[in-house]
């Protein structure tokens, strides 16, 4: 239909690769969010050098650097992995270092850092984008980078100069990279049990002793150096979550003159056999005295490895997104090729002994869904990466209270990207699975794979509780509902707009769409009376809360979109693309009759009574098997 | 609390096994369904020698092998695996064939079976009994004895005498195993595209040639022949479903003394590597000119092998409760040992850093819910095993009214039990994977094998979306609806009592679930009415509706659960067992709360426009890639 339209014919047996989905990407760029306009405004951070000519041609090759490079690396990860050697060696899967050095080399890990630390000074949105393709290609080798993305923030916003100039032109050009150091074998959601030391040497350097588990990307051979972000706790720090500092490890010193010295006491004691991911090395790393340097200020590491954790928690937001695109792409090949049984309304395809199954509505149901967060969780990570560029501006530009105005908004969006996308990634990951039927759980053709990588994502960076709790208890009601009442009110004038200038079914959607943001701002209130008398209910309520939003949100962006489209139909410009924008209506009625609809449930289950959860006592839970 | 209460301890690295649940099976064996008097009625099938003594000896010994012998190989055949060596030999793991000579010494495989072919005469429904423990301990190994456990039905009902005597007596041992033989590569779903071959070589035996895949267990090193029930099409034979004959292939050819004669033309091609169930051998099967014998008449093949299907389609029902069984046991006990942050109601264990992380909302959302789908999930498939042994009873006593009418109720309830209890047995072992966060995803504890397991179940026998269309399409719309009013009519009087003999919550839930069953006759009727005019509206409609009946059907079996707990607690016998069904009535409260009401969703859902699902044209469900 158009001439990008790209044909990819495969085998049945045999993995199928990724396309970097470029029409869509550059419609929700270009179209939902117009993009020109919004780099336009970016005076002071790079949003002039992201003239279109150089956007379409970053987005253009990053597509080709997924398709071509990574996407046949991502089976290679899962059957090869990575393999410990000795306690400073791990080995990463066959051709992850050759993609590495050819992604260095092209410059994309320095894309979005600034010009005085070797970057090229672009709007950070851009390498959200670019983490699209590559982590829907390949998701774990997209981790090394990002990884590395976390560590850098941490140190721009937190770091010394001193520290900056050490490690960032490095760490910004690729040539090393980052982890991050929380977990430890007790604890993972609660770092207030963080029991890691770290002692003055009188140097201003300190010794770090502990042992931290899951540390992803922990060792690698793709990089020189790595630098850990580690939690630990200073003599006499208080107890919990204020006693805790962040500390700059790396794997090998580094030499006044930035050349690398010794191996510091940072040792690799094992990697974990995992369920999946198994191309990113998950290590337990042993820290014994050694050498590091405080990041920020002592017992605020917490707060300032939240840098680290949001822009790892959109990233894990863009692993759900990754997993439904990729296992979509995979599903809907199969769904055109297959055969099976004759259409309920009568025979489609009658050249076969029976209609390709996409004629199915039960097959239908799934891979609508599948591309339903695909699309949809693009156009929700794509706007808080451009919130996030405007952010930065008002930083740079020193306006104090749009940074805040816009930290409050994406303090709200991030629990419900990450808890939300992460939990519908793998049930599109398990549709996919479904379309397959037993070819799907046969590992040849790669679509269980998706379902065993992104199983982690609704756990790590935050388990899908954790979320629902920061979203409900920490943003939400001790915030005194402030950000859901100005996410509301936004809401209502955004929806307004579509109102004004649409019609039928359209129109319809968005007065449905109303109704709903309505209810949630009633039903938030409801809550926070219910928290009043009974604190128990908040966590009654919180996933379901979440999901609740999460739906709404992204019928929120179905509106958009298709309001987009609408408008895109009605310009009479698009004449040979009409289908393009038509599919995209017609998949907005989808999400409102399909996903929307699931509220119905949410709405009543997050006001459970916490009797019904909390009644049943702990020794009765099993009278067959229990521990004393 | 109990004297049977056992207590488990064992390191938090390291695999839990599992502890067969014989309370709460003896409470759903006595106090529900009141099984010394079911079996007395069965007087012509084994009743009579089911006393409960013995009943309580086979329970009990089940539940030993269980825990003791197969619970520890489940983690072997998930890591070994299963070799191929030769076309003729496949390797099962360490452990598997020496439980399985346990299990064949112990007579456990011929308990169900008639003592003419050397059963023990027992009914059936305690094989069903036994393989809820099996299976949950070791699912893969329990597949062996179940897959045998369909071919002896096949044989029983539609062998010839001759066929019989042949094999049947060393297949009730267990000396010999057996196979379904259905899929080929270019189909699963739609058996009407079979192509292998059966030609008649003029004696009674046929030449069957053709590849079947997907053959689980269809070789294997634990017995010394396998009886392959092959589906193939003879010479000139109709078309589609209607041309299919069944044939009963050996491995070995069987000497007319009943000995051992040479291989026959059955070579194993490869086993599939898959995402899990290692431990059942899945092989591409050759047959080329391999003698076999018609089982049954000519044609017929397809209802044939529906004694098979329906056999190991409650199997896989069983696969999916054993699945939130054993999740949740070592979900439960890593709950209460774990701990993490403070309950948000105050302090529960001040000895502890935090609180056990038992205390939080968001743990016992998915420990309940684990828990409901696994106790739930065992009532409901012990009705059915109950029902058989009726239906097998009045078969024998000639009452074709009673079998009729119960082949109805099993027809209607299988897809149900199949399909619902596979999808939530899938939910309920990834919520025991959050539960225990990122130590659910490494592989040394055990949590995510259950996920990789049970993944098959909603695809095997049958995927969700056949369920679906069988429950929906075939059963009730081609029934005239007579499955569903006949069924709902049951539930008004048997919800009618539980009515007339409760007061307060129990009460309040009976009207709940009569006036959701008035609900569901209702609904039923619309999606007749919308079939008329649109049958595509029947796939649009066929999961959802499924779910929406395993919902209602899981909130039935808790009230009766309830129901029965009350009697007890009313009776003043149970003073030291009082928190036991407490907890029967607390859990019931859950499952109404949070289960039931997921309906909300699916009762609009089934009602999707059918536009919304096939208005979205083939050619446009992608513009980035597609497949001509």
């Amino acid at each position: 239909m158009f001439a990008g339209r790209k044909i990819v014919s495969q085998s049945l047996r045999g993995v199928r690769h990724y396309t970097a989905p470029l029409k869509d990407i550059k419609f929700v760029m270009n179209e939902v969010y117009n993009v020109d306009k919004h780099f336009a405004t970016l005076k002071e951070t790079g949003g002039l050098l992201a003239t279109p000519d150089l956007v379409e041609s970053i987005l253009d090759e990053t597509g080709r650097l997924a398709t071509e490079v990574l996407a046949p690396l991502n089976v290679v990860g899962d059957r090869v992995g990575c393999t410990w050697v000795d306690k400073h060696t791990t080995k990463t899967p066959p051709g992850f270092k050759e993609a590495y050095d050819q992604f260095v080399q092209a410059g994309w890990g320095a894309i979005s850092y600034p010009e005085k630390y070797g970057g090229q000074g672009l709007p950070k949105s851009l390498s959200i984008v670019q983490a699209d393709m590559t982590a829907s290609a390949c998701f774990t080798w997209t981790m090394y980078p990002g990884l590395s993305k976390g560590a850098i923030n941490t140190l721009l916003v937190h770091g010394s100069e001193a520290l900056k100039e050490k490690y960032l032109h490095k760490m910004i050009q690729g040539e090393w990279t980052g982890t991050m150091c929380l977990t430890e074998p007790q604890c993972g959601s609660d770092l207030g049990q963080v029991k890691t030391k770290a002692e003055p040497n009188g140097d201003g350097t300190y010794k770090i002793s502990g042992t931290k588990i899951f540390i992803s990307c922990g060792d690698h051979d793709m990089a020189d150096n790595i630098l850990h972000c580690v939690l630990a706790r200073l003599p006499n720090a208080p107890a919990g979550t204020k006693g805790i500092s962040l500390f700059a490890v790396p794997k090998r010193k580094v030499n006044a003159d930035g050349s690398l010295g010794d191996f510091n006491n940072v040792g690799i004691d094992r990697i974990e056999d995992k369920m999946g991911c198994h191309g990113s090395s998950t290590c337990q790393i042993n820290f014994e005295e050694a050498e590091g340097v405080l990041i920020g200020s002592e017992n605020k590491g917490l707060p300032h490895m939240f840098t680290f954790i949001n822009t790892s928690r959109v990233g894990t937001a863009v692993q759900g997104m990754a997993a439904a695109e990729l296992s979509y792409q995979k599903a809907l090949a199969y769904a055109k090729e297959r055969f099976s049984m004759r259409a309920l309304s009568g025979t489609k395809n009658p050249e076969k002994a029976a209609d390709f199954i996409i004629n199915h509505p039960g097959v239908r149901k799934l891979l609508m869904f599948q591309k339903a967060i695909a699309e949809g969780g693009r156009s929700m990570i794509y706007e808080c990466a451009f919130l996030a560029d405007e952010m930065f501006e008002a930083e740079v530009k020193g306006d104090t209270k749009k940074v805040a105005e816009i930290d409050d908004r994406l303090g709200f969006m991030t629990p419900i990207l990450k808890g939300y996308l992460t939990e519908m990634g793998l049930e599109a990951a398990n549709a996919g699975i479904q379309v397959w039927g037993g070819h799907g759980y046969v590992k040849d053709n790669g679509m269980e794979q998706i379902v065993r990588d992104v199983r982690i994502a609704s756990v790590w960076e935050g388990t899908t509780q954790i979320q629902g709790l920061d979203l409900l208890g920490r943003k939400i009601l001790l915030g005194k509902l402030k950000p859901i009442n100005n996410h509301c009110s936004a809401m209502y004038n955004k929806i307004g707009k579509v109102l004004s200038e649409s019609s039928g079914a359209t129109r319809s959607r968005a007065w449905g769409l109303m109704l709903a943001t309505a209810e949630l701002q009633w039903n938030t209130f409801k809550i926070a009376k219910n928290a009043m008398k009974d604190k128990e209910s908040v966590g009654v309520a919180s996933v379901d809360y979440l999901k609740y939003c999460g739906n709404i949100t992204l019928a929120t962006h179905y509106l958009f979109m298709e309001h987009a489209a609408n408008k895109a139909l009605a310009s009479g410009k698009a004449v040979e693309e009409k289908a393009f924008y038509e599919a995209k209506v017609q998949m907005s009625q989808f999400v409102y009759d399909e996903i929307l609809a699931r509220n119905a449930t949410l709405k009543k289950t997050m006001f459970t009574p916490t009797e019904s959860i909390m009644g049943l006592k702990i020794n009765d839970f099993s009278f067959d098997y229990t521990r004393v």
